[in-house]
């Protein structure tokens, strides 16, 4: 049977030039890179160069590149971290209700310890109100987090304008580019971000590995402790295969940009323009500021569960939001912010592209959905009932 | 020129029927397990087969196998997780002098949270008195933590007299296994531990993962925040190839145990039998209750890290002691411990060997090593001025 993955942001295959890459050093050169013998200086050398790539991709100095296990790790050590070194300077954090659970858990963490938490509404596109954060900064706000692209709905925050914010009242500001890179443009002093997270499953690298970037200047504690490896902020033997996948995933998403993003916004397009023509069908998020992969919308009177299900049939892999949350029961809290009924919060299905997938692809989905919907919709009590 | 590793402690070369195992999980069953499709049950079903892989080697059920990102998280997750966890019930920890950074630094860490560490002695050969641990125990003791094998200097631990005081006093009991598995019989019911440590690349497994077996009914925290995976003691995307990698990888070193520490043994003798006829050279840690890979040796009037860099320049990769702190200038705290002097502890020599080493390539050594040391020593300030 036919597959069709559409699933990209909640993770990719690795691209042949990043495994190509990584194999060398799971088994020949597979020194400890704190060692001081060639086989040492060997992986030492693949990391910073690897460090180098990451740098590049994202215009910031090697010396800014923290390698971390992953997203999720990348997030926890920029939100309490940042929280921890400044807690002499106040306790107020500003964020957004439709953070990834790696920023909003960390959050709730921080509560618990005594820090306040605003947590900012967005707009019924899934947008900020940059008017609103200003207004949220009071003396005590020591940390600024908000996502670069949201891994539900696609929206493009404006964080450009929240960078001067923070600048101007000399506040760190991080955000979580994780679903932005390879998508659209993520350059660090463009951005006036402070800490940025990555990774590496969600940009066609390896699992298991991520990226934080401080700025020279940016006061961070570690969260967990050992050997002092990645400048005392990321503790443990280097990851070096999965470092080397990073970095030459960084350096192939900045590369293809352009000609990715391009295709990608015409597979969205055509996607979206299909699924909308239904009346029973609603766009979730913003149709301008919207990253280039994501198609997501609500089926009035069908849970996005089955229809997950009733695809994944047809060979076609989707989701109803994130994929950390697939197998809870809860509606999603990022298109619940959007002032959406939990029922369309059910109904929420997700489509994320990437760079391999193809117009005959999405041609399958538009053929396949119709007749998967009417059956949903013919078994649906809500649609029964209206 | 001949490439000699000696050096396993510090890392190892991952294992061919290990990558094979890894690979289809790069771009071909690439998928997150936590999506509901096929592409996410596959990597699901992986996941825990890896699982029952990883129990099995050390007599756990699947239920108390938690896959971290690597040791020193493992460790970090154990020390902080289960303090946290039992802050109510007392606020004492116990642990040794010749602990790893990563159960070190995380005491250190509780220490300013008001945790109190007591930080057990070692006798000469580095081995923990258990008396005197017994005696360390107060009403206010919530934590021992004691590690099984040293990894500078294969001490191997007293740990189930130890487990037996733990139980006793309901104390939970971890132990950092990083060393062990592999190269002694690890079974966490006949350790009596509550918590164990595991690392991937010290096992012929990959970088940059790791496992923390959790007692069913031992209480521990989260020290990252996230989407809950690992049953929320590790959140973040699975690290699927690498979780693959683990399973084979512990499989593997419970399954050949017996061959390979046999041929590690002998490798291991006839090294230290060879070192040790000069007078000049000592034998650091146990002869008997020793890691069966370990050879530890100080030489008087000479460098240790002189020695890795003429040995290097030879093909033979060796080192002073951890990778964690080879670039440090610090003599080593293990070495220290054992009532060695700061001159002891900076001539200090560790070779690690492997099932891969072979009796050429020691014989190879102890070839080369005697001019190596009568040049340095030649050059020795130390030996001239005696």
């Amino acid at each position: 049977m036919r597959q069709v993955y559409l699933d990209n942001a909640a993770t990719t295959p690795v691209r042949d030039e990043v495994l190509d890459a990584m194999l060398p050093y799971f088994n020949e050169r597979f020194g400890n890179a704190s060692s001081l013998y060639f086989r040492g200086r060997q992986a030492a050398e693949a990391v910073e160069m690897a460090r180098e790539q990451v740098a590049n991709a994202i215009g910031a100095d090697t010396k800014e590149i923290i390698f971390t296990s992953g997203g999720t790790e990348s997030d926890n050590i920029a939100v309490i971290g940042a929280a921890h070194a400044r807690r002499d300077h106040g306790n107020h954090i500003i964020t957004s209700a439709i953070e990834h659970p790696a920023v909003m858990e960390p959050c709730r963490h921080l509560e618990k310890e005594g820090y306040e938490v605003t947590y900012l509404p967005v707009d019924k596109e899934g947008i900020v109100n940059v008017d609103a954060l200003n207004e949220a900064v009071t003396p005590n706000t020591i940390l600024i987090s908000i996502m670069h692209v949201n891994n539900e709905i696609g929206t493009i925050q404006p964080i450009e304008e929240i960078g001067k914010i923070a600048r101007e009242n000399d506040i760190p500001f991080h955000t979580d580019a994780i679903q932005s890179l390879g998508k659209i443009e993520v350059d660090v002093d463009k951005l006036g971000v402070d800490m940025l997270s990555l990774s590496g499953h969600k940009i066609h690298g390896p699992k298991g590995i991520g990226v934080l970037f401080v700025r020279k200047g940016t006061r961070v504690k570690a969260v967990e402790y050992g050997g002092g490896q990645e400048r005392g902020l990321r503790s443990g033997t280097e990851n070096v295969p999965g470092i080397v996948g990073m970095g030459q995933a960084c350096e192939a998403a900045a590369r293809d940009l352009k000609a990715n993003a391009a295709h990608m916004t015409r597979l969205r397009d055509r996607l979206l323009d299909g699924l909308t023509k239904e009346e029973y069908v609603m766009l979730n998020g913003s149709r301008t500021l919207r990253s280039p992969n994501n198609v997501n919308v609500s089926f009035h009177y069908i849970e996005g569960e089955s229809l997950v299900l009733m695809l994944d049939m047809k060979g076609i892999e989707a989701s109803t939001g994130s994929a950390c949350s697939s197998k809870e029961l809860q509606p999603s809290h990022v298109i619940l912010a959007l002032g959406k009924s939990p029922e369309q919060a059910h109904g929420s299905l997700r489509f994320t592209n990437s760079e391999y997938n193809t117009d005959e692809e999405i041609e399958y989905v538009l053929e396949v959905l119709p007749d998967i919907t009417q059956k949903l919709m013919a078994m649906s009590p809500l649609y029964k009932n209206q």
